[in-house]
């Protein structure tokens, strides 16, 4: 029986009854192309009265474009613009908390993320810290949320991070980069529109998509597979080779772009990440590598792990014309790459997904480190 | 723009505005062989005291086996077996809940189906009447149940039908075979136990399969398909082709049963079936045929619709040794196969869905009797 290593570490923190995990789904969810033009209907029973009001976190590339004209704002409801450039932090969503709480005197009815995975995290971050006491950082792990969330919509803008259907929300804080894993995570509500993705640069749009793919590879490969899992990894597998492989129209592959990354996000219920997500884990706390581009850095030097994976990506990249980045770890010093390995390390259930149990006789500190070298 | 028929009938009925389905999803899931095992855990929480029971509606195969052992008994709650012979009906629903008002002075706490597709819609149908006053002949149609039903748990014995998943529970009332569509429908909890579909006999796991395969046929062949669908009846395809025509372990084949059941449910979401549950629809009605191999005595015959569909299917018969009951239909009166094919082109979407918007010029009541005249 294979059991999920997070709810492991969750029944090691608060019971001692090792368990299948009861999985939360997305509860609502409109998709189709134009379906933008839904939200305000979506918001509308959610609305409390009219202090309480709807706060769109949107992302700043949005700033002056035709789809700020078309969010539903009424009342007293609040667009703040936010840039992706950076990791979501813990401080940030303090200072989000804060600022919400002292422009308005009513909670809100709804928080509405727009954007990427930064701002749906952020989104969930947010909504949970409105109803929650304290600091984000005193949430970062596994299950340490009391109260329910204020009812949150994701509405992602681009494809493959899985923000859109998961429950955690991965902040950088002051020590970790970790989630705040929890059932109240969740989004209450998604709205799905493959058009908004329609901007996005190739870049962004392939790292981002790859997201979605070395996460499938990585959990397709992995020890805590289950059925459930393999069947949303397979999907989203496929999904990701016809869009970045394929002859596919725009249309076609944006609709597919956004559906692998709501598989691929429901299929982590029952899996893990593996070798890629650790050691990306630890280029982003370092040097704030974002997620997307910070897999691919490491994926590309992964062959001995994941051949077959390594081996479409190669093709995807040449497809595409994509050129990653050199040099990104030359020059650090001992130090540098210490951190970066010991956070890396720290990921002891991905790197027990991707190795077996024995991992560590696998994966020693000088191991990771000449990994880390190469990028 | 492809909208979701049942939403237009929604629409037509309650409000002039288009839109965008707004789709539920079943908020939680646990999924993994023997998590049948964690029901009392899942449950706990939702126990609202000791008066107030759990209600376990269950296939009678299962009176005496070790299943009914492992439910989960405490206070006064109640195990009900309930013979899955014959398609759940109204008058069913409405002396179940009269049963389990008179039986018990406080509203149960949780309503938990466990069995096929019929036991499941009767636990539907049963928590959403033991809150809204009336009959269940009442509710047929799309969202007429006003009030949240009394929390409910599927949990299914045979893999295919999709009613776990589904935001229907199709009833046979005393003038239509109609569901009742609503949000309050779908279940608040799936537990998904493959080991639990272990007992079926080969030709029920056959025609139950065969409801989630012909059903994504037809979706997948239908107008009104878009890329949310079409990504989930892909996958629920994949895996009934795996577990009917590939080289599975038994238990395996149980695993992507189950999972291909469950996909083929998501994938309803904005799609719709076509002809053979149009027609298999009129069978059932006129002489009680069950869903699952009402299907397939229609589907073979459905060569001039889905080619490729009904050349897998024989394949599938063939490899699985099933031969299909043959003269269904013979000797039925003039009447009869009007009452048939009245009840069959009554299903305007399923027909719009399949053949366009010009169906009744292909589909004619003389071409309709025809093909049930094969039967």
């Amino acid at each position: 029986m294979k059991l999920n290593k997070e709810f492991d570490i969750k029944n090691t923190a608060s019971t001692s009854a090792p368990s299948f995990r009861n999985f939360p789904m997305v509860p609502r969810v409109v998709y189709g192309r134009g379906s933008f033009s839904e939200l305000g209907a979506v918001l509308m029973p959610h609305r409390k009265n009219s202090d309480a009001p709807c706060i769109f976190l949107v992302d700043d590339v949005f700033e002056g474009t035709s789809l700020v004209d078309r969010i539903p704002l009424i009342f007293n409801d609040q667009i703040i613009f936010i840039s992706a450039e950076e990791e979501p932090k813990t401080d940030q969503v303090d200072a989000l908390v804060s600022k919400i709480k002292n422009d308005f005197s009513e909670r809100p009815s709804a928080i509405i993320g727009i954007g990427g995975g930064t701002l749906l995290d952020l989104a969930k971050a947010v909504a949970i810290l409105l109803s929650n006491s304290g600091n984000a950082a005193n949430y970062q792990g596994w299950d340490l949320v009391r109260k329910a969330a204020v009812y949150h919509v994701g509405i992602p803008t681009i494809s493959g991070t899985g923000a859109e259907v998961s429950r955690t929300t991965v902040l950088l804080g002051p020590e970790k980069k970790l989630g705040i894993n929890s059932d109240f995570t969740i989004f209450d509500q998604v709205l799905l529109d493959p058009d908004l993705t329609e901007g996005v640069t190739k870049e962004q749009w392939f790292y981002t998509g790859m997201d979605c793919f070395i996460h499938c590879v990585e959990s397709l490969n992995g020890t805590y597979l289950n059925a459930f899992s393999q069947s949303y990894g397979e999907k989203a597998m496929d999904l990701c080779t016809e869009v970045f492989l394929g002859d596919l129209s725009p249309s076609d592959a944006r609709e597919k772009l956004m559906m692998a990354s709501w598989h691929g996000g429901m299929s982590i219920a029952y899996s893990q990440v593996g070798v890629a997500h650790a050691m990306s884990y630890g280029l982003s706390f370092l040097l704030g590598v974002k997620h997307g581009i910070g897999n691919c850095l490491v994926f590309q030097h992964l062959n001995d792990y994941y051949p077959e994976g390594v081996a479409l990506f190669k093709q995807m990249m040449a497809k595409h014309h994509i050129a990653l980045p050199k040099g990104v770890c030359a020059g650090l010093s001992d130090e540098a790459f210490d951190t970066m390995v010991g956070v890396s390390l720290k990921m002891e259930p991905l790197w027990e997904n991707a190795l077996g149990k024995d991992w560590r006789s696998k994966m020693t500190p000088a191991r990771l480190r000449t990994l880390y070298e190469k990028i």
